[in-house]
């Protein structure tokens, strides 16, 4: 890992770079210039060759980058070589979803504990791990160096949750509820809106089509 | 909406105003200054103020934004004061916490179809909605018009629903399958990758903690 920060953006694309070189490696690729790679991650490769110099990739004149290496480079500066145990709490349909997704259980993650406050659920086998209570996280939290928490709540309960997982150790938060979380300085918290996208996606079909296909007449419906 | 375009990482932060602005109205604050908006929603003023310039807002020096009247004007910005019916393709765990999630059905979206090609899962209710045979979609989009097309399948699928989606007329793709879409020019295809923000967590745990909590030898499982 290298010393110096690097900036926020160019953190947020390492991820992006990172799936575009296992596709590469997929196909067998083994070596690939800028354009290549900022091609295959949807950049362009002015901002690649800037992002990967912070991380003091530069390619080798004539050859590009080097596939693998640089695949190992990322995911060292990421910290994905190390191991990141990870809880998920709140396991309705989404936190399933995320027990079973791949991203949550490779490239360095370990989901260690699925957690739910509804007993009935106690007990219950979801990706090969037994559901267990909420009250148990500070004990899970110690014995398993969990680093990274996850809330798949309801709203009105990823408040608490947050503030219990923040009691029992853990500094960052992975926040699927749809509302914002209050923590104290040094605890992270990333919040994952699975609607931003939606309105992203509605400004540029806006843009495509002038005429709207059913148009409101009532703004008041709009929250 | 405005006539211009405005720079892509402004309408990314649109959503972001838009939730802190329902925040304020849900605990009664009818104007806010540019700081306090800033602050709810994690960005800082100076960002704000111009990015809500691009949309003409300006508030008014002495009293701030009219909540109520910049939560209109950034919901029409979007287009969410028009009607966006959506359908969600691949009806597992994610499928059905999209189909429940209040996002998905709320701010000028409805989810108008769920599909799946399992025919076994065909007649179930979901979230008040019968789940449908993947080959009634072009009908579907026909008859509802169709907009906006989420694609919950697994990665091995995602490339041919997506193909299907075009073919019916759907230019606006949410691809939550880990794997990347090829598309025609003038379909928008976004993609939420849910390991990228674990990812960027672990970017800034690791810095928090220079001592690894369970360094791995071997760099090799990686991926």
């Amino acid at each position: 890992m290298s010393p110096t920060r690097i900036p926020e953006a160019t953190v947020a694309r390492l991820p992006v770079y990172l799936r575009a070189l296992n596709s590469l490696l997929e196909t067998e690729i083994r070596t690939c210039s800028s354009e290549e790679l900022a091609a295959a991650a949807g950049v362009n490769s002015a901002k690649l060759r800037k992002d990967l110099s912070h991380l003091g990739s530069y390619g080798t004149r004539g050859v590009g980058y080097d596939v693998e290496y640089l695949r190992y480079q990322i995911a060292r500066e990421i910290g994905l070589t190390q191991d990141w145990p990870v809880v998920i709490v709140g396991i309705g349909n989404l936190g399933h979803a995320l027990a079973n997704y791949s991203g949550f259980t490779s490239r360095g993650f370990r989901t260690v504990a699925l957690l739910d406050a509804d007993e009935a659920r106690h007990g219950e086998l979801v990706a090969g791990l037994k559901i267990r209570a909420f009250t148990e996280l500070s004990v899970i939290v110690r014995e398993h160096g969990v680093a990274i928490g996850v809330i798949a709540t309801p709203a009105v309960a990823a408040q608490s949750v947050c503030d219990h997982m923040i009691d029992a150790g853990i500094r960052s938060i992975l926040n699927f509820a749809p509302t914002v979380l209050n923590v104290p300085a040094g605890v992270d918290v990333r919040m994952v809106d699975l609607s931003s996208e939606l309105q992203i996606l509605a400004y540029h079909e806006q843009r495509k089509a002038p005429l709207s296909p059913n148009p409101k007449l009532d703004p008041g419906v709009v929250a």
